[in-house]
């Protein structure tokens, strides 16, 4: 054993056994062990390492003394206790992201989390320079959210192997499904504690349709080992959310019942009950998010037309994530070429809607074919930018907001706080060179204008009151931001 | 009688008769005659021009000596006959615009009608130089349709008086709607004569609810003799339209039924079978055009999803003809705040989608409220030059163009003539910088890259065959047309 006596609140702990590695230790070893402070205890599972290493981790949710004993069917593991102090979290540690308030997203401590999404499925499966500048740019971006692949992905683009796979294989190439690759595991271990420390939310996707080596059509049993594998290896990285899968509805060899069951072990084995949702190719293909294992309904969802969006609210009750749309860029297929300009204005369109924007992908064509939406790299678009400075201009504003009809026309959307100190109003592609509002009898209101694409902030240095103007720029992609005033 | 003995087939035909003024002509006398040429005999009616002067106007449509007797229940007018020989149409007269193969128009003579449309609703009600003005900028531009009221405006950025009105007044300036003003359908006369000349169709708009002087709230015997005065006095102009309304959904004072009588009339007394349309405000008003009177769907359709131009010409089996979608401009309404590239965008993609686009107008702001959209003017916007390519584009293909599913895909629409010969596929808002094409075994194209916002054409030196790619401009709003070749 060699832990440290201390870890801070929402880091995790480690204990690591040394055990026999006869036989098959990844399907033959069941360990877990129970951590209790106070009046919680919690129980997770552990998970073989290689090597005669059994490792069991452990994401605390509050601070104090916790003690733990383990369990397991291989006697030099269990029975085995030890204590450690949870102290305070570090400083922008805020804990694990969860729905807060039917549509909306906080830390454990209250703090709001307003998603800010990329995608870059298989960045984990490049070369080790090709990662580095992923994140690289991670770094020097605002993303605090990534959709990524524990499988390769075969695809235009992709044909190149990964560096590792999940699975060890024989000697003539045939994948052993109830055998990890720990090297793989271990590396991929290395790259979410770095978009914790980067505070990236890792929209970690079990399963999908690009493949070539068969783990989109493992044997049930084999599926299920690999996600309890899963949960105990990754569930206590505060900074995970579980997306069952990219584009479920064409992956043939799985069927309802089955994503179902994937749910119940999630369900039942992550401890710290991580956001859970699920992804479509097709939109009419829309899964039943009202599905109690659902924590937020997310959307491949390219469409103009973005009223659904508020009957998906009223439908499910939970958190929209639109979280592909189509990606800056400028290759053939239609969901990889938008302007930045489009990205941009549909990112802003999703908000104003009551959705989040989770939807950035940038597929610029080059001949190296490494394109930022699958492999990672560098970022050469213009969206993201704006993307950032969306995500500075909502974070300054008291959330949550919410979409209101009282500040909303035919023409234009608006969102609102609770008690409508903070109004955001759009006008998306209209370029209007000045608006009527009518501010309710009472009320002032001072008024910022924001040109989105340019990413400028003009206060206008007068209080708004009754029937009033307001000019804008005539140009497009302008919101206004009202602060009321006493 | 002063008339001449020849005029041009399409061209009206004038008789003019002297006679009583007593009571009240426009509702006392009924005047008609009969003309006949070879087996072909069309009775149209008079109109009283002041004065003591009837007028009977007709308008041959095929060649040869015509002989007419009148008919009048004045007994100086009935009973009058001559003759006038119908010569071979003017240069560039192609007749008058009818339906073409259920979707399409063409005039008379076959020639393919592609229209092209902008909204001066109140133009004809302007001061002579802001009118004079108009008709210049009409002159320099491409639009080949205008749609225009006979009465005038009262509305935002329209408070002034018209110049003349419909009816005459008395010394309360209490307006007689049994006596019409023949200097003002005089002056109307003259600015459909020039439109003609001009090749622009008049979409008259019989109708409309903004109004302040009680033009939209006649009774209904007013409203019918006014229609018949229009029709006798306007039909025979050849380049006549008929619009019910603008947003007849908004005039509370029309019942269905009286839509109905109005179309009965229109049917009854327009000896030339003009088009016939009516115009909806809100889109969930959407007006029955499946009514036999109906000769193409017409919408002010302002929504993104155009997929219901495809359902709409499945359910009418009529032209469907786009003529309000937001005007190019920057107001503060909704609907006159598109940047120019919108409009543009959006009137390429009703004809992908197999609509007409007569959806152009202009509402820029300024101080002396002169709008083109309801006043005329001069056209500042950077629409009207890309609206004109698109016409040049379109006139320069074998017509007919219909959506081709073959030539689709879900990401961007084609069309193309029956035999296939020529295909347009427009990628809109998306900036491909590649696309890959299937061309049918054992055909082959030339393909040329319109840019249809930079106005741009250019051909590419290369015959495409089988799986194909096609290098684009990474811009957005480029079409591709593609010629078959032997």
């Amino acid at each position: 054993m060699s832990n440290e006596n201390s870890i801070n609140k929402w880091d995790y702990y480690e204990i690591k056994l040394h055990g026999s590695s006869e036989g098959n230790p990844f399907t033959d070893v069941q360990l877990s062990a129970e951590f209790t402070c106070k009046n919680r205890t919690i129980k997770t599972e552990g998970f073989y390492d290689g090597d005669g290493i059994y490792i069991i981790r452990f994401m605390p949710d509050i601070e104090g003394l916790w003690q733990y004993e383990t369990e397991s069917n291989l006697p030099e593991l269990s029975g085995i206790n030890g204590n450690f102090i949870c102290k305070e979290p570090l400083n922008d540690v805020h804990g694990v992201v969860r729905v807060n308030n039917t549509y909306h997203f906080a830390y454990d401590d209250g703090t709001p989390f307003i998603p800010l999404g990329t995608t870059a499925y298989a960045w984990v499966h490049q070369d080790k320079e090709l990662i580095e500048n992923t994140i690289d740019t991670l770094t020097r971006n605002a993303f605090n959210k990534i959709r990524m692949c524990v499988f390769p992905k075969h695809y235009d683009f992709n044909h190149n192997e990964p560096l590792m796979f999940a699975y060890e294989r024989n000697s003539d190439g045939i994948f052993d499904h109830y055998r990890f690759n720990v090297y793989f595991f271990r590396y991929l271990d290395g790259l979410i504690a770095k978009l914790r420390e980067l505070s990236i939310e890792t929209d970690i996707i079990l399963f999908h349709p690009y493949d070539r080596w068969g783990f989109s059509s493992m044997a049930s049993d084999a599926d299920d080992l690999y996600l309890r594998y899963i949960i105990a290896r990754l569930s206590p990285f505060r900074n995970i959310w579980w997306s069952l899968a990219n584009e479920y509805d064409i992956m043939p060899t799985k069927k309802m019942e089955d994503w179902d069951r994937f749910c119940k072990i999630l369900f039942e084995y992550d401890p710290y009950n991580h956001l859970r949702s699920i992804h479509n190719c097709h939109p009419q293909n829309r899964y039943d998010h009202n599905k109690e294992w659902i924590t937020h309904a997310c959307f491949q969802y390219q469409e103009d037309d973005l009223t659904a969006i508020g009957k998906w609210r009223e439908q499910y009750n939970k958190p929209i994530v639109i979280d592909e749309c189509g990606y800056e860029g400028n290759i053939d297929h239609g969901w990889g070429n938008l302007p930045p300009q489009e990205l941009v204005y549909k990112s802003w369109q999703f908000i104003m809607y009551g959705a989040h924007a989770c939807a950035h992908g940038e597929t610029y064509y080059n001949d190296e074919e490494i394109l930022w939406w699958s492999k990672g790299g560098i970022l050469k678009g213009e969206s993201p930018a704006r993307l950032a400075f969306l995500r500075k201009v909502l974070e300054e504003i008291p959330y949550q907001l919410n979409p209101s009809k009282k500040w909303s026309s035919w023409d234009f959307k608006g969102i609102s706080n609770e008690d409508e100190s903070f109004i955001i109003i759009y006008f998306g592609r209209k370029q209007p060179s000045f608006r009527r509002l009518t501010i309710p009898d009472g009320q002032k209101y001072q008024a910022e204008i924001i040109d989105t694409w340019n990413m400028t902030r003009e206060p206008i240095d007068q209080i708004f009151q009754g029937r009033c103007r307001i000019s804008l720029p005539t140009r497009q992609w302008i919101a206004i931001i009202l602060r009321k005033v006493d």
